[in-house]
């Protein structure tokens, strides 16, 4: 990890900027494959599939059979496990339910909002290295919760043609019986426009590569919502001298093996804490498969040294971070004092993989410092919250005359007249 | 009005489809401003306003005495109908504040989310024919509720180079003390990339022409979160026997009246309430300030008649309206089988007007079909729902096994190291 110690505040932005991509050229590519199924459906999405995948193994759905026997060929520790998690995440996106509260804003005027679901979503799973089931419950958990009518997922298949088991056991379990062996940008085309195979979505959710994420961008300006824009995952650790250099440097590793581009960040007011977790990572990144990728994203991460907790705080908000983990035993002086975060994880016995997985938080977050200004995937991000009102006799009586006469004050004449030609009646 | 009757499913999309404008020279119009001031900062803005607005008089910021004396120059009438509004649309917006709930998901392992307000968030206020100070406490109020702690206002100055008093009056009530009498494009592009005078927003919300709408299009693609994407105002009415036609017409033309490409629609099972509503329409559209405009509306809506009050509304979920009138006095029978709407208004006495300024809704809705996916603007606009969780020595024990199995089952060994360290101590 690079050091640094006690920078002045006018660097801050500078040590805590992101990787900027230039990807004018990228979404143009991308842009081209949008463009391409739009207008030719299946033929051009078939097109693609062969281009960047060889070739169409047989169906590109899923069989009902092979959903339903995907739990036969999983270790039954596996199964429970992800019976575990799926009762973690139902439970805690259960609590994200609204009651409907009509309020009467006036007399005879009563206003409320309802969550209703979104018909028809779209989920992406990556494939690549790691068959992500995770990311199938913490997006179809929620999307089953909010009433979800249809519900698809697109993935693209091993080398043998097929999907992971655990990936087809975990769509069984929240109910997803439609499921595409689709990757890539031409998979969020096809969701995003419909053909003949894959008909529209409403909203596209899900993490990618980097053709996926312009795709979803560029499908967003068209008027497909998606969950959130997206960048390299991250992780920061907060630590004050009660924290365990051991568990921070397994925690900053176990953001790292995500990819060489990974985020890793160290903020303390303890020189000591930074020493020791660098021994620590020495020793922890010799145990593990991904050690090479780790390696890489260790080399672009940082520990900082602040004077004081103050300072770090400060810090940790200007960041941002997609996780925020608060390593000391007095977390609860520190968590208040958080502004911007993805997920907060408190105390030294609360590593990121928890929520990762299955603590019942969601893993779908904000990276790149868009925690500033979105949150991560709950329960609201399958609905929309509709208002409804209703005003009486009374109501209208009350109300009329504001209405009429802010409308006539922004001159418009026709809202104050839907309002006059009901009280003269 | 265009009649329709009795059209077959299949000429539903096409009846349905709003204007589909090809805006790619505009983007890129608009992407010049964007790049330009994201460059050269405060001196590109310059260049903007002369090239667009003309001369830049005086200070872009309005004066803090200025909005403290705005309210002095209101009629009292328009002061105290600005008080109802403020008051209603507080009191529905309040009702948004979520609890922070704590939920043990396994022993010794508690999760909850907390809304943290969005720090800086830009509100854009078109200026042109009308002084939108009702847009100034839609989106002010919620952010005041939010705890937002900076809020800023862009909005276009009059030829005379002021601001209306209205819009001033109405941002002093909901505590806003930063405003820029800049307009356009420019505006957002100036809140999205900061300059000298006016620094970077993190969210943008607001109403604007084609300009704008691209601006802000464009802006989200570079990390800086919209409210929603927009398109021309629309209504749906859904009318059975039990309707008014004299408040139809009235209903239909304050829709009108917004602009020649305003999208009007009426549905219903009833041939006299279409044919009385028509005859409505020809009186009331006499006395209209703004005849011209609506007129021209009118032109390109729509009269459908559907055989009975279930294809009534599996139209009206087809078309998913921003505003949404249930002109019915059997309205309970209807309002459950709402599918996608930005707003309901139930019954008979209760026409859009009410939510556009005072009933306590908010205005700022998904128009173009994005109510399919995406809700109005609302409390939840303005915070992001932060997830926080803490694990204890119990809960590591009984929750860490299923992370384990799940993490080495995606082949992420350092995911699971940073369980197995914590249980292994």
């Amino acid at each position: 990890m690079q050091l640094i110690r006690n920078p002045a505040r006018q660097e801050w932005p500078s040590i805590l900027a992101r990787p900027v991509l230039d990807n004018a050229a990228l979404l143009a590519q991308v842009g081209e494959v949008l463009d391409d199924i739009r207008k030719s459906g299946d033929v051009a999405l078939g097109k693609y599939i062969i281009k960047f995948d060889g070739e169409i193994q047989g169906d590109l759905r899923v069989s009902a059979s092979s959903i339903v026997q995907a739990g036969d060929e999983l270790d039954i520790e596996l199964k429970q496990a992800i019976d575990v998690a799926f009762n973690n995440i139902s439970r805690f996106h259960t609590a994200q339910q609204e009651l409907v509260q009509p309020i009467e804003t006036t007399a005879g005027v009563v206003c409320w909002r309802k969550s209703l679901p979104i018909s028809r979503v779209g989920l992406y799973i990556p494939g690549g290295s790691a068959p992500l089931f995770s990311t199938v419950l913490m997006l179809g958990i929620p999307a089953m919760l909010a009433g979800c009518k249809e519900v698809v997922i697109c993935t693209p298949a091993g080398k043998d043609g097929t999907i992971h088991p655990a990936i087809l056991y975990a769509a069984g379990k929240v109910g997803i019986q439609e499921i595409y062996r689709i990757g890539g940008a031409q998979a969020i085309a096809a969701m995003a426009s419909g053909t003949s195979t894959i008909a529209k979505v409403d909203k596209i959710f899900g993490p990618g590569n980097q053709y996926v994420t312009a795709a979803k961008q560029l499908v967003q300006m068209q008027g497909v919502a998606i969950d959130m824009p997206a960048g390299p995952s991250e992780v920061c650790v907060l630590a004050d001298e009660t924290a365990n250099p051991a568990f921070i440097a397994a925690d900053l590793l176990s953001q790292a093996e995500h990819g060489p581009d990974s985020q890793v960040l160290l903020v303390t007011n303890n020189a000591s804490i930074i020493n020791d977790t660098n021994i620590a990572l020495e020793t922890q990144l010799q145990q593990l498969g991904r050690k090479s990728i780790a390696e890489l994203a260790l080399q672009n991460s940082k520990a900082i040294l602040v004077a004081n907790m103050d300072e770090a705080m400060d810090m940790v908000n200007a960041y941002a971070a997609e996780h925020l983990i608060i390593a000391s035993t007095q977390y609860e002086k520190y968590m208040d004092k958080v502004e911007h975060a993805g997920s907060v994880f408190l105390g030294n016995l609360t590593p990121e993989s928890a929520g990762d997985y299955a603590s019942g938080t969601n893993h779908t977050l904000p990276t790149n410092g868009y925690a500033r200004a979105y949150s991560g995937v709950s329960l609201d991000s399958f609905v929309k919250k509709v208002t409804f009102q209703h005003i009486n006799e009374s109501g209208i009586r009350n109300l009329g005359p504001a209405i009429i006469t802010m409308a006539q004050a922004e001159g418009l004449d026709a809202h104050a007249n839907a309002v006059k030609i009901r009280l003269n009646q």
